[in-house]
């Protein structure tokens, strides 16, 4: 496998998130792509406190990367259909592979962009173009290649996101929390983009032209913003059992297909009604696999970074290899897996759910968190309820903070020996996964 | 390109339901390939009326296929680890290419079949074998390659999650819940791979192979079934905020892996907590990304052929180039892009909230109505608010049925030219995403 060498154009914040991914997690990186990445080259006016590029090669003009003929991949991080599109073409014309986030020059330039990729025999990808860290372009080219796709819907800008699941859960305005947003850094000085739906407008053609396969159609798209939802909206819609989201739909009918943007009411007890704050989130629905849902950061460097960095393994594992071949069948070459201990289960770390049968008498629960604490196990809740009429035992349940299971288990044995506790203490194990 | 012959091995629920999917959606599944894909030979002991093999070279041996020169890939879908791992050894010694949706063939003897793969210059791929139709492996090994996989834990059986949502809605218990599972056909005659996490353990260590870069270790995983959840449980844990799942857990620290399955308690506000009955989801959480989640249907016929053809497809994608190439731009191949028309707003269906400032006098909510009924719009829900004391005005807030938006305009047009309603109509589209 030869070392696939790649420049980075741009060190914003998705740029200097990339460099930091790369270098820190190399190992990974390399034992998956089957080869060594390189960062032959970095291109950005300024550099980025935010990342340390003194052992590279950088250049202030990002043209010098794509005209360096050492490089096989240009990652274009600048943003914008202006430079952006000039250096992609150039990086073309020149036969180096591209690996882009701009979500504006893929939906308005795809198609020619695309064509001219295909006459060279380069490609263009572009997962970070799309719901930041969720590898849903991913999904819907590859994963979902079996099924003919009815519709998909998804919470593609998270700065409305944070705004509407704001307005619900403290009742305040649009223009309020806009403003906290704006402070936040979720949304821009010129919060257009975010609130009006062109962003979300981006993001739906790409995902709607791999769904039905069909060129982008960025001018054909209805856009309606969330500024004019009342808080008084939020509220009667939550009454009749609806959240408003703000959503990208797209489906296809014998009609034609539908692209459309605008605040909408959907089921509380959906899924997707759920996906509160900056996240993003996208269902799919297949004609054969059924509705599928997709959730995660959808902004920020490094999610945004994760999507722009499997690109380019993806590319390497392309580039690298001698032969046609697939992905190594666990992800990482089979030279580079490692023999991982598995740790007993007694080692193993979590919170417990308690419950055992105590005697209606006082002194029990103070026995009982005695031992616990005793073994170094606090506790998050209790539940204690009255005795039914006539019973001499009551249940008690408690929630313990994280700690070994060796550990608890100890402090069970010696709760089931106390007189006051009747047969054997019920436990289950609690994550927070978080 | 050249077509792509396979044989299909197994003609049970999968197997006729991957036969069913590649043929109805063939210009789908071609189109995104750049490839034809062609059922050269079908294996069964059988046959299977949920699908027609009559036009097809159907052999009662299904060794016939793993034997048949013309055959670039054997699909086994018949399940176990005797005949399906004789077949699949078969397979990958002929040099053919292998699908498979087993997931204890895989968790079980995955190590030595894909070294023998490996060494065969052939591919094993095995989407299927994990959470359905959920492109769960890809999204691991492709999606999120530029992540340390800090862990995972999912809902990936079915059954078992049927069986706990029951009891919690119902406040049933697990015997009677699982008799009805068995009657609706979700859980087998002998339950005890569902409900005492043996499935599940073979999805977890499949994953946590995925995720940690390890050799699968089906010996050390650490199980523990739902059976012994009481209903009492159920409710506790409901009273301190968490839902009861069946969870396999993957971990990395320092010290090892964690690998286990037990009943778990997560807190509601989780999305994951929030996905019940059948449904299968699984979160991720890399140390680029953050938390991920993907959600779906973790079993039956076609969602498990969607992840099938899926891998089919990912071969054919290999095996059709002529020379080394990524996946087309948008999934399908750029000739077979269709022009399909983007409908104008005005023509598209959808359901509609309508907030309203009325009057506070009778006969105003009967006018509205009258109007809606007119123009073939009916009602699903209605709120109408007391006034607040000394206000002539109250706020009336309509769910409507769903209807075009231009006969819905019109609607709201003759709406807002009666005298009982003050200013414009509040209108928001709503979708149950169903």
């Amino acid at each position: 496998m030869k070392p696939v060498k790649i420049g980075i154009c741009g060190l914003g914040t998705v740029g200097s998130g990339t460099f930091n991914v790369l270098t820190r997690n190399q190992r990974e990186i390399s034992a998956r792509a089957g080869t060594e990445i390189i960062v032959e080259q970095v291109g950005a006016r300024r550099d980025n406190p935010a990342c340390d590029t003194s052992g590279n090669n950088v250049s202030r003009d990002v043209f010098d990367v794509v005209r360096n003929p050492d490089i096989d991949l240009v990652v274009e991080l600048i943003g914008g259909t202006g430079i952006a599109k000039e250096l992609v073409e150039e990086a073309i014309a020149n036969g180096k592979h591209v690996v882009t986030a701009n979500k504006a020059l893929i939906a308005e330039f795809g198609n020619e962009l695309f064509a001219k990729a295909e006459a060279r025999g380069v490609t263009i990808s572009y997962e970070a173009a799309v719901a930041g860290g969720i590898p849903i372009i991913k999904a819907l080219r590859e994963g979902l290649s079996a099924n003919k796709i009815e519709w998909l819907a998804g919470i593609i800008n998270g700065t409305g996101n944070f705004i509407l699941t704001e307005m619900r859960d403290k009742g305040r305005d649009f223009a309020d929390v806009l403003k906290e947003a704006q402070e936040l850094g979720y949304a821009e000085a010129d919060p257009t983009f975010d609130v009006e739906g062109i962003d979300a407008a981006h993001k739906l053609v790409i995902l709607a032209s791999i769904a039905f396969g069909m060129p982008l159609q960025f001018d054909s798209i209805f856009t309606e913003g969330i500024s004019e939802i009342a808080p008084e909206d939020v509220i009667y819609a939550g009454e009749l059992g609806y959240s408003i989201k703000h959503l990208g739909v797209a489906r296809q009918s014998a009609a034609g297909v539908e692209l459309r943007v605008h605040p909408t009411l959907i089921p509380k007890k959906s899924l997707i009604a759920n996906v509160d704050g900056v996240m993003n989130a996208v269902m799919v629905k297949g004609d054969a696999v059924g509705p599928t849902m997709y959730c995660g950061p959808g902004a920020g460097a490094e999610p945004t970074a994760s999507a722009v960095v499997a690109d380019i393994v993806d590319m390497a594992r392309v580039l690298g290899a001698e032969q046609v071949q697939g992905v190594a069948h666990l992800g990482f070459a089979s030279s580079a897996l490692q023999d991982i201990p598995v740790l007993p289960i007694e080692d193993v770390e979590t919170a417990y759910y308690l419950r055992m049968t105590a005697l209606d008498k006082p002194g029990v629960l103070s026995e009982v968190t005695q031992i616990l604490s005793d073994s170094g196990i606090s506790i998050e809740a209790v539940i204690q309820k009255e005795p039914s009429a006539g019973a001499a035992q009551v249940p008690l349940i408690l929630l313990t903070n994280r700690t070994q299971e060796k550990n608890l288990l100890a402090a069970v044995a010696k709760i089931e020996a106390l007189e006051a506790i009747a047969g054997t203490l019920t436990r289950i194990r609690l994550e927070s996964l978080d």
